[in-house]
């Protein structure tokens, strides 16, 4: 059971976990990146499968080798805002952070993991991938917590972050998060500040026995 | 900033929270599944996209209907287990809890939300769905945090599902959710307890700079 105190954390930190791209070079002390992990790998999967793998990347080298893999990617969709008229100069921002962040961690999705027939996966194949977005958002909520920031990269070819991190290619490289220190931890969504998009109504997204629109 | 009380009431949630699939019939306070809402709509999601839908199903005639869905499937998927010799026993358990439950959460992933473009999106389309599963996420620990069970439930025909709830065809049904208060939350996972799959040893998942086993 928990207590007033400890519901209140819990829902502050949901509320207040955001998206980060703007990173102090100061280390992440070991301890926390360990917590951290530990946090993802506490999340639930689908017949207990836990599909997930975290390369924790500290190289200078490869560092520069995805953000050099995210900017070939960013340009290439850059054409597809051409004439959108929203300004896309977040995605830089967020490439920045790849290279400012002092550690970026690729979560991976093993589909094969727990054999041929794991439970639920069975029936619903992209269960292995939603247990992996599980774990993550448990990594978002517990950096939170140790006071760091953390950012989710979703734009590069899979195939290349393959190469760069020599991973087989049935393995998913799912996500690169960047985590560190920040000065500036924002209030509201990046997107939502820059106008990209609003947040929903949230009465607008429920219905109640049935679908009704 | 979160203070060390607030920290371990962080990670007490995210260490102890379960599928569970065992409730008591008493009623989900109506204030509590708001929070639990409101937790899920503040999950990330890539280019801000929020592709999430809440069905909160109380009616006894639809969730016996989706328990049949759910039986049909776990009488489909038992036939792979025949040679296997482990016990597939808490597959039913699993379709009594979406009966016991009083409240059964249908969430969906709506992949055209946000319209063609959807940042991040364009480049690993299956961010929706991992974004909706990080909102699942918050749900379960809203759960935790509130004193009551959640269960996600994942063997069913996506297309019955559909047709009990009426929702559109381009409209995924990703999980049905069991809320409600129970009297044996488990200390471990059910499946470990059952035997079926142990926890994989955390620094045999750990990589460093690069795929490396």
């Amino acid at each position: 059971m928990f207590t007033n105190e400890e519901k209140e954390a819990i829902y502050k930190v949901i509320f207040t976990r955001r998206d980060v791209r703007s990173f102090l070079p100061d280390p992440v002390p070991e301890e926390a990146v360990k917590r951290i992990i530990k946090a993802a790998h506490h999340a639930p999967s689908v017949g207990f499968m836990q599909p997930w793998n975290f390369i924790l990347i500290e190289s200078e080298e490869i560092k520069d080798r995805l953000a050099w893999a995210a900017e070939k990617e960013r340009r290439a969709l850059a054409i597809h805002y051409e004439d959108d008229g929203r300004s896309t100069k977040f995605l830089d921002l967020k490439i920045e952070g790849l290279k400012e962040a002092p550690l970026t961690i690729c979560v991976t999705c093993d589909p094969s993991r727990g054999g041929s027939h794991v439970l639920g996966r069975n029936s619903i194949p992209e269960t292995d991938m939603m247990s992996t977005a599980c774990a993550i958002q448990n990594m978002w909520l517990a950096s939170c917590a140790e006071g760091l920031a953390m950012g989710w990269v979703s734009f590069y070819k899979k195939s290349d972050v393959r190469d760069i991190l020599e991973i087989p290619p049935h393995i998913d490289p799912v996500a690169l998060l960047s985590i560190g220190y920040t000065d500036v931890y924002p209030k509201n969504p990046i997107l939502e500040t820059a106008k990209w998009r609003k947040r929903e109504e949230l009465d607008r997204l429920l219905f109640h026995n049935k679908w009704s629109l």
